[in-house]
């Protein structure tokens, strides 16, 4: 398991997020490609609800992840310029040049730029916004939208083990994307995308990723919620 | 003018839009990055309103823009992977190692993850869905959201001309992305994004490539709004 303290490969995640959080917040894509790649890396672990003011000169959002790599002087957010600049380090997950590379950058800028927007928007709507009596009538165009993202991708899927034939980084951001919707139930209708998304996080290296996630929440539940 | 009928590397786009899409669909950024690198292209105009079957095993979405280099035997769509492709092909507009280029795609995948989404829902509350009870719900929540995003890019590029220190790719992103926001009259709040867009559309190569986008449109109104 790569996680060092002493590693040049720094990831910021948050130290705590709330149970619906817990699981899917973006550093879950680097931990994933370090622990395919086996790159050590150590964590930095910050307050999401206090997020610190001197975080904002790193990450412009302060958004989770945001990742350094000391030997390289390399700072980077984003978690898909992330995926970008750990896969050319490693010479893994991303082919070097071609159509294989085409391909890939494709599937990935897809994955961010297409699917997820949408389901991000069905998380706003299902859980930041729940009971807002706009979310509950954006709901069915939403679905409907959602659904125009995902049939091209069921049929793709019902093909193929990964979406460019060898698992990359558009897989790893494709199923982190894709994994957000098991919770709506939206999978139900899709089998090959949730069997996609079963055959990724059946993957070692996913469950390593998560659990490392995970690990310190636990210890680090608000003084506000203990007990609660 | 690097619009020629037998470039090596092929556009595809729309013959016609709706007005209110005119000069906004995303083949202007890879039209941009070619007239700033001085790269010719050929253009293929396929019917947005009947999207042709075949388009869809090019494109998964059948979305514009969609990029063939014959020369190279490559077929990329996504603009995001279209603009790293073309960028790395030419050596131009990203640097090719480095804290520049990790910053580079930083920048570009936080223009297409990060604050696009937002942008692109308040063209939906705005125009597509205008007159839906849920939009007009939404749009206050969303325009918090959208600030959320764009207050850090303002105090950025008050102090920058470019996100980067030199034009690049992210900026060909970015400035695409914002400049939607003029139409809502989201940007007279944020005088220095003001000055940044209108700063990447003084570019002669963007003028270029805008112009090339709209030059279609006028010769292939669909007969139904003809005389309309």
């Amino acid at each position: 398991m790569p996680v060092e303290p002493y590693a040049a490969i720094e990831i910021t995640a948050f130290e705590w997020v709330p149970e619906f959080a817990q699981g899917f917040v973006r550093d879950l894509r680097p931990r994933w490609l370090c622990e395919e790649a086996g790159l050590p890396y150590r964590e930095r672990l910050i307050s999401a609800i206090d997020r610190p003011d001197w975080y904002h000169h790193e990450q412009p959002w302060g958004q989770a992840p945001f990742l350094r790599a000391d030997d390289e002087g390399i700072a980077v957010f984003e978690s898909g310029a992330i995926l970008v600049y750990l896969a050319e380090r490693t010479g893994k997950l991303l082919p070097a040049n071609g159509q294989a590379r085409a391909e890939t950058l494709g599937w990935l800028f897809g994955a961010l730029n297409s699917v997820e927007p949408s389901v991000f928007e069905l998380g706003n709507v299902d859980v930041f916004s729940a009971g807002k009596e706009w979310a509950a009538l954006r709901r069915p165009s939403l679905i409907k939208q959602l659904g125009r993202r995902l049939a091209p991708l069921e049929a793709r899927l019902a093909e193929r083990e990964w979406l460019t034939g060898t698992f990359s980084i558009a897989d790893i951001a494709m199923v982190t994307v894709l994994r957000e919707l098991k919770r709506p139930g939206m999978l139900d209708a899709y089998p090959a995308l949730a069997a996609y998304v079963a055959r990724g996080e059946a993957r070692p290296a996913f469950a390593t990723a998560l659990e490392a996630q995970l690990t310190p929440f636990a210890a680090n539940v608000p003084a506000t919620l203990q007990g609660a």
